[in-house]
């Protein structure tokens, strides 16, 4: 996963992008990247690490202009390695451009290969160096930055949500399906694109709207406007950003996250109602979950676990030897607050399980009678192709093993997992327009060796002329 | 504040005391250091920043030894200058001793001036580096540390929990008053002593219990032995560990934080049965206050803000002309909560009063109707001398103040303090027992200017001779 | 100028590559990198600084293989950024290919732009990027590298001395007029190409020869093969280089640097058989001079100034207000040494002329009598285009102005400087076989608005198909 | 050995501290520390590294003051620990102190012994903290800073060149040996006292004089004041200041080093008139020697070894099993101009004897003739105790072995080192007034194991109460 922002803003854009990918920072900690352009000159950082350790204010005072672009990663594609720091420059034409790309391509080494075989090098490994090539490719041609967006919906198979920074205008569009969030925003003097509404929200802006799947939206300082490049049958918004990417706090696709959250943590006391001494949140993903189990079911929310707030990422946990301190020092037992209790402890999701054993075992030591364990998603049972770093089948708990078995495994009194149909329900968009891929084992574009439900995509007609004729004009379909 | 650190044990000390001290971090972000001892060498590392920026995997392997001391410091007196951060390391006369001290002293000036004349120079400018001067000046003499302590105890106005490492030995005491916390807890293979006790839950250690006040515990691999130094009439234990400096996990003078938190929220909502749509903790402090609310009042606990974090120490603030957007980028209001609900905002504590006037007008602007604060410390109208950071009396928004002009300040629709009386019994402790000089103006020790409620101490008879002739065996009085 | 360095030996290459480019470091000292192939993985790393800065042992550990290219770095295109820190890696075809490059192209916009119409993008603004285009361009068509290098030869102007890294295959050429260095030495087990001789004496190893002007070599562990590209009527060896730029203990085109340097020294004292009581050298660079002069006018050789060796890159030089104080800090005068002396002062070299100016006035402060300069090469007139960093004809002091001008403008009793015929002689090559571009202002390439002595190429043939026909076959001549 | 240096300026003392350590930087490269006073505050920074990597302008810019000490340390006693970085400052009575040294004392142990027994403690374990105990100990009764200083002289055995800044002035002394240098020159607004005269030179400054030994003078803004407060019967000037350890343009003790080399270069030349073909110096300690050999001899002086500059404090030499390569690193043999020759070789001084054999194995691999090794200092037979870094005998190659053994073992054709009487001659003082332990085994003060040559002191007499008393008024005598 990563975080994306653009800016055009009259009042200079660098200070804003900072905060803008701080709110973002969850999204993406491995590394953090800027770039501006003042009208003459683009100017860049990039720099492993946290927004808050990359940037320092001398550097954020030279990153001059009222236009650019930031990212944080978090890296799904391409080594661990600093040319692949988004964004990704490069001049064109004696054009300045920057490219930022969330998401996953599941056709980059064909595309690769295609462009190499026309001599093209590749400075990094990245999906966005791939991109740059196809847009390079279409603007030489038509010198038209819609047929080099649609050039790129024709040819890109997976999820992007891009911006470009193009000299002083900044062009954003999502996927057809819309896999990954993107959404336009009012700042003060100018406007936002932003993975998520809470970027909007940290620059003091306005929330204006999402921008649609296949839509192309073109920014500068006085304004905003739209072309439609392609309409997809049906959209495939990833289901994990409402369970456990987003933000709670964001508004996305027209849905508040927390409202999901707490939605779902009402349902999963809906469906066998039990009644403990207390609900207890995983800290800090569950707290939105377990206040909607509290809520619902009339029983008191308590803190059962105390997360230390100072783990840093050079923080050295113990050895191997010593693991099992590891979620210790993390988490800490509230011993008088799960004292023989019968405890509901409620968690977004799991993952491998072996947290999730640890923890159990934590309140069980803590003196608890009963922990009854409830999961904001049904069980993941599938890898993802497109931009969520999930483990390998084998290493998912729930992959191919029964509800019990994964119970007896975490050691809890009960467990349950919210139901995909109570889940599409929380969320309010039908389960045709989400993926649901990780949970199914379905996804919305075609990947080797895995089920496909892939959408059909109609393309919106331009004065396409140029590269478009090389890969012709017939109607993709699934 | 700080928070300290000593441990024994005979598999290694450097990586036990890093976990310890990164539990204690929110006693001291300042700065951190680690003193250990192998039986020949002292072995040290100090440097400004988080425990985890300041330690790392090779540092540690480099501090051996089976005995060593830490310290996690927010610096209250002493500049903030690399030669201040503890622990202060010396030799005297062939032995390595190092020095680690939570508190603050309010006779320092008299006692440097004393040691001045006698031809002592100073390195630092800490309390510390006094009482390494009254220690060795007794041991010099006696070579007993019980004498040592002895003196420091006659000698030390103000607060003080001090351990001291002698080659491969702890020593370890608070002040005769117990005015900040010092516990004992038991490891693997050996003891540690700690400000808290959830430095011993994070070695996966077992609480053993509080050193008493006046009480001097000697520690070693084998064990740990205990002398009464002195007694006090009355203890002092500080009232705002229990509000606002603790964490809530942890167990002190034997009572859990968390529980008197929940207990102080549970008496906010009986003071005038105010119920709320919802009940809004302001995060993270006042979230057990608010639990405490929603259980015993029946309304639902439900998050209206959401805090970023990833705000490090080199985070940039917005300047002051952005000051208004500067308590946004670490909270942001969740609108879909709080639109057209009556609001109760629960919170530990108004000190300044400035993010409380910011957080209420951003709940406000998230379109809340009503928004009723409720604080879980009584009105703080006086400054501490006794080792917690306070601002001065014409800073403090209660100092002089009605509480009508307080809520009006911060624009809440209404605004409830708890009482002295019902933190008092939240707490469970006598107020004669406790330290209450911010709450009070009346302080357990004599300061200029201010009322004191001096205790009576007793020293307890030892083989004391050396130095202690020279100051007398009157029995202290008030 | 830069130092490039590529070494294949069985034995593993990072602290050879280390070496070779740290006796290399005086053509470069901006910054430093290295790229590395151990038969699948290419390894790299880059830095701002000098060689000791940029690499430690932990790194050099890292970068694994037995092939490998590094480069010192003194830019004269591209700006200071990160990016253009050379190698240039990148991907092709699934080969990794590093580049590294000395020279400076006067054609690099034609290039770039023709590359861009084809849809390239550029993620760097340095030469060495367009000539991976050129290498990449002909390797789809023919996967001939012989071809590849003809293709550079033929539309690249201006001087390079390139190293290719192809998987674990290293290509090595100089232009056609050789006017950067580049040599071959014998490793311990493998071989070396480097910009000078010193490089390879750090290594232990045997000088072998210099790669002659429009060759290629392909080295390998076991030996290395040539091919003779291409043919110009004249070579058009960088005069400075003798003069300036190499280092002493270099054997350049079969030429000993400090031998030139030292005959230049001893042309100097004949040309008006001036004895002085001593003959002092600027230091470093005048020494050799000195020697010379000293050997043949029979006068002691002795040091007058003092240069203090520690100036590191993160030296604090006095401000404007003290600029007279910067020479000073730099260099002291050995007072008595100078005091009442008639002194010799030999230089290779006069610029700007403040250098001179205040070392001249230092000396006659310190008490000379008489300060007579005497400079290594004839006055530089005009900018070099070919890769070292001059300043502009108006910065130069010697442009358009008698030497009688610059003798009184630098305060100097006397001032000789060497003719161009004797520096001719001295060297040994034939005038019409060097480029004297900077002290003529012909130069050996076309240059909008200079005048040329452009030399004429003939290219080798060879299976040439592929893009060679794109640019004929017609021989290019001046 | 350690560069000093104290400035009272009314300009501002900070940058130019810097400069004047920069000069001194030969004399410690290990660590560097600054301390000024502005009248109220005591600012200082200290660091690991050379000056230029220590401090930066916004360091500097923040060292407020118009008096201030610096200091470069090479260790000689004291761990290579932070704290022992000079100076060491400290509060004594309300006023700042700061302590710089230059020395070694030998009854280090029982001082602070005696110390100890008075109840100090010690931060560091340098024996500057110790001279600070003995100025605060007398300071403390008669508040007299000539009492103080007289007090050091009368209890410290050893080498010690001091700088004390008290507030905002300034006392420097030598002991009455004079072992250490340390001279006095005027800056534009005030004073300077500094190791070496190169350091008044760097700032622009005139030297007025050497301080004397066992004089104490006072300085401030406007002007210096002297008390001699000990005489010595003979003085102890170290001579291996003017072989090897001071900068060849420093005036010392009214000598200038240059000459001294110089002149020894000739009398190198008279012992056995040998006619090279070339006199090579060893680079760069050997220049001034090789110049006079040259001068006198009439052959001609020629570099054979060039030397890399640019190997920084991070270089990584070679490992073990490449050591024979490390010199190589370092050093080039200019082959043209050593094959086939009859070489001299000049260096200053033979201490372990293994560069020395690696140098001429180097030479004679380049193609030389014959190598005659000439040493510009008699065999080092001895260790030093008092400040300068000397092996053990055992390491000391000319220790117990026949000068023809050395030179067997270095593979000279022949080796002729300075006798002592020569060098006596060439430095200009009477042998008596040198400390020439290490040539000869007879050292100026005790040294428990090693024959003595103590001169008697007489001390000045004062109006001294105080702690003098203590220690008695009878003269000290050897």
């Amino acid at each position: 996963m990563c975080g994306i922002v653009g800016i055009v803003d009259a009042g200079g854009v660098s200070f804003q992008l900072y905060y803008a990918l701080y709110a973002l920072q969850h999204r993406g900690q491995e590394s953090a990247g800027l770039s501006t352009f003042d009208g003459k000159t683009l100017y860049k950082h990039k720099g492993q690490g946290l927004v808050a350790e990359v940037f320092d204010e001398e550097i954020l005072c030279s990153l001059k202009g009222s236009v650019g672009v930031g990212h944080v990663r978090y890296p799904t594609t391409g080594a661990k390695i600093p040319e692949n720091v988004q964004p990704f420059n490069f001049r064109y034409a004696g054009r300045h451009l920057a490219i930022i790309h969330n998401g996953n391509l599941v056709n980059t080494p064909a595309l690769r290969q295609e462009y190499e075989q026309r001599g093209q090098i590749f400075c990094t490994t990245t999906d966005t160096e791939v991109i740059a090539n196809i847009i390079a490719d279409e603007l030489r041609v038509s010198n038209s930055m819609e047929d080099a967006v649609l050039l790129c919906m024709r040819r890109l198979q997976g999820s992007y949500s891009v911006v470009i920074m193009l000299n002083d205008t900044l062009y954003a569009f999502r996927d057809p399906m819309g896999i990954k969030p993107l959404c336009i925003g009012k700042t003060e003097q100018g406007y936002v694109v932003a993975s998520e509404s809470v970027a909007v929200d940290a620059l003091g802006g306005t929330f204006v709207r999402d921008i649609r799947p296949g839509e192309l939206v073109t920014l500068n300082e006085s304004g905003f406007s739209s072309t439609q490049i392609a309409v997809a049958s049906h959209t495939a918004h990833c289901i994990f950003e409402y369970v456990y990417f987003a933000r709670a706090d964001s508004v996305m696709d027209g849905i508040l996250v927390y409202d999901v959250r707490q939605s779902i943590g009402q349902k999963l006391y809906e469906s066998d109602r039990l009644k403990p001494d207390i609900v207890c949140p995983v800290p800090d993903s569950g707290t939105a979950y377990a206040a909607g189990y509290a809520v619902r079911s009339g029983c008191p929310f308590l803190e059962g676990l105390m997360k230390n707030r100072y783990m840093g990422r050079t923080f050295i946990m113990p050895t191997q030897r010593q693991r099992e301190q590891a979620v210790r020092i993390k988490l800490n037992p509230i011993r008088g607050n799960l004292k023989d209790r019968k405890v509901v402890l409620v968690d977004d999701s799991i993952v491998r399980g072996t947290t999730s054993r640890r923890i159990v075992e934590m309140i069980r030591e803590a003196g608890a009678d009963e922990v009854h364990v409830r999961v904001g998603s049904p069980p993941i049972i599938a890898p993802c192709y497109l931009g969520v770093d999930m483990p390998t089948r084998t290493e998912l708990i729930a992959s191919g093993k029964e509800e019990e078995a994964v119970r007896d495994s975490i050691a809890a009194t009960s467990l349950t997992y919210i139901s995909l149909e109570d889940l599409v329900e929380a969320i309010g968009i039908d389960a045709s327009n989400l993926c649901t891929g990780c949970l199914t084992g379905h996804y919305p574009v075609e990947i080797p060796g895995e089920k496909s439900c892939r959408r059909a995509v109609t393309y919106v007609d331009g004065t396409y002329q140029s590269n478009l004729k090389r890969f012709g004009t017939e109607q993709e379909t699934s």
